[in-house]
């Protein structure tokens, strides 16, 4: 098998919508290749970056030579087609969809955000101010998502798919952004029960040199 | 036919968010009801509307009885699919659906959020402070939409799909947010092009009594 069929990831090991990507190639053990992009450093900002994505965010992946796809949700989508991980029923696929852009709208930019500031920035940074707010919306995303997981073991009825995996990335660091999970029982136990999926992979805690 | 078969749709009209599915649904010619829900006076807050959507946002479409579908580009999804508008061809799709993330992550949040301030917000609203910061990201939202129609006729290729109406919704009410397009004389073609396809409705600018 040639190498270059192999799926190319430039992402950020620490980045949670990069860990998604992660997840699902282990899960359906699909062989990748990973070039690490430090985002803190300017790595999406290069000309040679923003050819493969003009938005300038990590993940982006080669599918196939010259072709680069960005969004991690898409990138789940693409991968998840024709596995379990995205079944082909419309009501059930409509509902992974329905996670997916709540994910990206009301779930990432809080989650993610908050623990961006708190752990990438500087203990004094402006950006602190924001958290309060975020703070606010993202528990209200999260009471959300504690409502659907009080009845079914995961997102989507009771089978894992790409849902799971682009919620989990950043709910299971959302301590990392000051948020407290003690009121979330069942969104504990999901997180548990995502951590035990075959093929499971943990996100590092720190992001090797690039 | 029986009227509880035809999608219904709990959406305010001028909302681009829900116009988006009013789009898709004309284009495909398939019949619809409309059920009008004002936001600004918490038609979304409500206990009736929080079951249908416990994220209490519009639109929310019931496909079938007892079945609700939220997030608007997962409705666009959801008839899409097996259409034009949603090409089966996987790096077609794969496409398709990196727009629609990056419509609500990247273009969303700044457009639609700065239109909304503009438009529904009180002349003094505290919430005008945020207005540069939003036309910041905004504009690099239109710089890399302008990029791709500068050589393509629609967002994927040249085709119309699921991405142009989901894209159309809030650019072609862009001004009213406070941006200029005449330095994207590709956008502003691409509007056009869009205005042109079969079964375009126009989004009303005023909402209707509900």
């Amino acid at each position: 098998m040639n190498d270059t069929i192999f799926p190319l990831i430039h992402g950020m090991s620490t980045s949670g919508n990069c860990h998604k990507i992660r997840m699902l190639l282990e899960h359906l053990d699909i062989p990748y290749r990973w070039n690490e992009v430090d985002i803190m450093t300017g790595g999406t900002q290069t000309p040679e970056f923003l050819a493969m994505n003009p938005n300038g965010k990590v993940p982006v992946v080669e599918i196939a030579p010259d072709r680069y796809l960005s969004e991690s949700n898409a990138v789940l989508c693409h991968y998840g087609e024709g596995t379990s991980l995205l079944p082909g029923d419309p009501w059930v696929r409509a509902r992974c969809l329905q996670w997916l852009f709540f994910e990206q709208y009301s779930h990432e930019p809080c989650i993610a955000v908050a623990r961006f500031i708190c752990r990438f920035l500087d203990a004094d940074h402006p950006r602190r101010a924001e958290l309060p707010q975020l703070h606010d919306r993202g528990y209200k995303a999260l009471a959300v998502m504690e409502q659907q997981l009080a009845t079914d073991d995961f997102l989507v009825e009771q089978h894992y798919t790409v849902a799971d995996i682009a919620l989990f990335a950043y709910t299971h660091r959302a301590h990392e952004g000051g948020y407290q999970l003690g009121e979330f029982p069942a969104i504990r136990a999901w997180l548990e029960r995502v951590q035990a999926t075959p093929g499971f992979v943990a996100m590092p805690d720190t992001h090797p040199a690039s």
